[in-house]
């Protein structure tokens, strides 16, 4: 099997290392940065991300040619922010995708267009869902480089083409199996961002363990709601793939959306905690595309809204905290 | 309205302080030890728990004889460990608790016999379900002491008295609800001692976040199975009832159950770990009385299983990780 892994941060670093642990796997691996290219081909392990991790010359080639990476491949994975993925792949034509697999990575919607993922290449490559899955479940990318324990989901129309991946990504730590609700794990995984973020912020203005938890079933509430009203669908929310990956990214010290909506509950500006952090917190741009969506969709969605008026309306951070707990139960 | 609280630990004396914030409510609190009386009586704090709580000697009485108690008594709110409730109250008589409305604040089963709490109080007191409540929800006595913002769910087959006692222990950081569902509450409280407990016990073999989610959210499968299978009834199992209430226990570093679990997952004998930490984790009864109940009804309980095989079967660790890893997803 020949695949191609697009991004050289730690989640497609992660990736890099489970595909390549099964040794009929050929991966190309791109990314922007020319001197990680260098980097990994002459010393097998990526500069910057996960570093310790080391890469078989033979199975792992890495590209910053991004037409060289994706000829000849079978499956093309996705693992940059959503807030870039679009200019990553813009010098890709319809044709350089036509007939391949496209799997996403990715936990977060094109800012712009407000699209998911899946979206986004049906309508700007012509890739049909049948040709898609996601890649969803609690993965802290730092505990598979550590070799823990993990389980992973994958999403796909298709449920066969899911089971395909599915069985690709699987080794001796990651567990795999495969469910048919693309969109459902997509629109959750994108809602958990901003659940973490919102977490963060009401951690930041004093609140306990006790209400963190109800946040979280709440949100989980939250999230059955609108992922119903976006995609009618029978599905079991309480599984690792919805709430496993919720409780991850709302619960973990490494989750960036947690801290940084922890920095702006201790009062700090939204630039001020941008610079501090030195990277993207996606839930930040998750906000404002599920509430920009909601204007239509108008689901009674207490956290989204709360994130949303500190966030972008500036409103009082106290204010909207009190307003938020007699929403929560 | 008159309440009698039963219980010396942190829990009643969260509850204590929760109640008498209603200035109509006079409380007279019931605990075992004489000491613990006469120093309430003389400084206004327990001694022992939570002791920079202080209470309104006019609100609040505290007793150690129990018949005087709950003498004149509209509300008996019962906060013992469930391993010590029925010598707790063995001194009354069925008439003693007649026409009284009985709260559990208890999460576990009678060991002897394996019956909830309500079904206890029903076979040797005959206090029908009708006049009975059960406490539900993610509340650290702890968080409660501190006034950090908390959300309590009233479970009562009566919905009205059930929404009454929630109006009873509302106050400005505790936010009540009620609902009909009992049964469900009390088994996924007993539960979610387990799975703390097997949560502790898989971090101490290693496991990271990404494990511990993965836990948690097929822990809520199998309370889904479980509950189902004792008193089917629809319920919505993501609210802060018993999701919350989950999430709280195998999260937090409060969690008595999951220390004691971590101290297993490192090596120690169940003996050792209770010495150690000088208090009993609900979750080593629990786990035997449900493993015993699941004898009988057979339900597909894989994380019950494992935390049986470990603490009661002495089975090797290793083995029985390693079988429950793939039992998973």
């Amino acid at each position: 099997m020949k695949v191609t892994v697009i991004g050289g941060g730690s989640w497609a670093t992660a990736l890099v290392k489970v595909l390549s642990e099964n040794h009929q796997t050929k991966i190309k691996w791109w990314m922007r940065s020319h001197d990680a290219v260098e980097h990994i081909r002459k010393h097998h392990h990526n500069p910057k991300y996960l570093s310790s991790i080391e890469f078989h010359p033979s199975r792992v080639k890495p590209y910053f040619n991004l037409k060289e990476a994706i000829k000849n491949t079978d499956w093309v994975i996705l693992a940059v922010p959503a807030a870039f993925l679009a200019e990553a792949i813009s010098s890709l034509k319809k044709e350089d995708l036509k007939g391949k697999y496209l799997v996403s990575a990715v936990k977060g919607m094109i800012p712009k267009t407000n699209e998911l993922v899946s979206d986004f290449l049906l309508n700007q490559y012509d890739i049909p869902l049948s040709y898609q899955c996601a890649i969803a479940g609690p993965c802290h990318a730092e505990e598979v480089a550590a070799e823990k324990q993990s389980y992973l989901t994958i999403a796909a129309p298709d449920l066969e083409l899911g089971q395909k991946f599915a069985k690709l990504l699987s080794c001796r730590y990651v567990n795999t199996s495969a469910i048919t609700d693309l969109y459902g794990v997509e629109i959750s995984a994108v809602m958990k961002n901003i659940v973490a973020l919102a977490c963060g912020i009401t951690h930041g203005l004093g609140a306990g363990d006790n209400f963190q938890a109800v946040m979280v079933s709440n949100a989980m509430l939250e999230i059955k709601r609108f992922v119903h009203q976006q995609a009618p669908l029978e599905r079991e929310l309480i599984s690792s793939a919805y709430l496993g990956d919720l409780l991850v990214t709302a619960y973990s010290q490494f989750s960036r959306n947690r801290t940084f909506g922890n920095m702006i509950g201790r009062g700090y500006s939204v630039k001020t905690a941008q610079m501090e952090m030195n990277m993207v917190a996606e839930g930040y741009y998750a906000v404002k595309s599920i509430y920009e969506i909601n204007q239509k969709a108008k689901v009674e969605l207490p956290i989204v809204d709360f994130a949303y008026a500190v966030l972008y309306k500036k409103n009082s951070l106290k204010k909207e905290f009190n307003s938020l707990k007699v929403k929560l139960s």
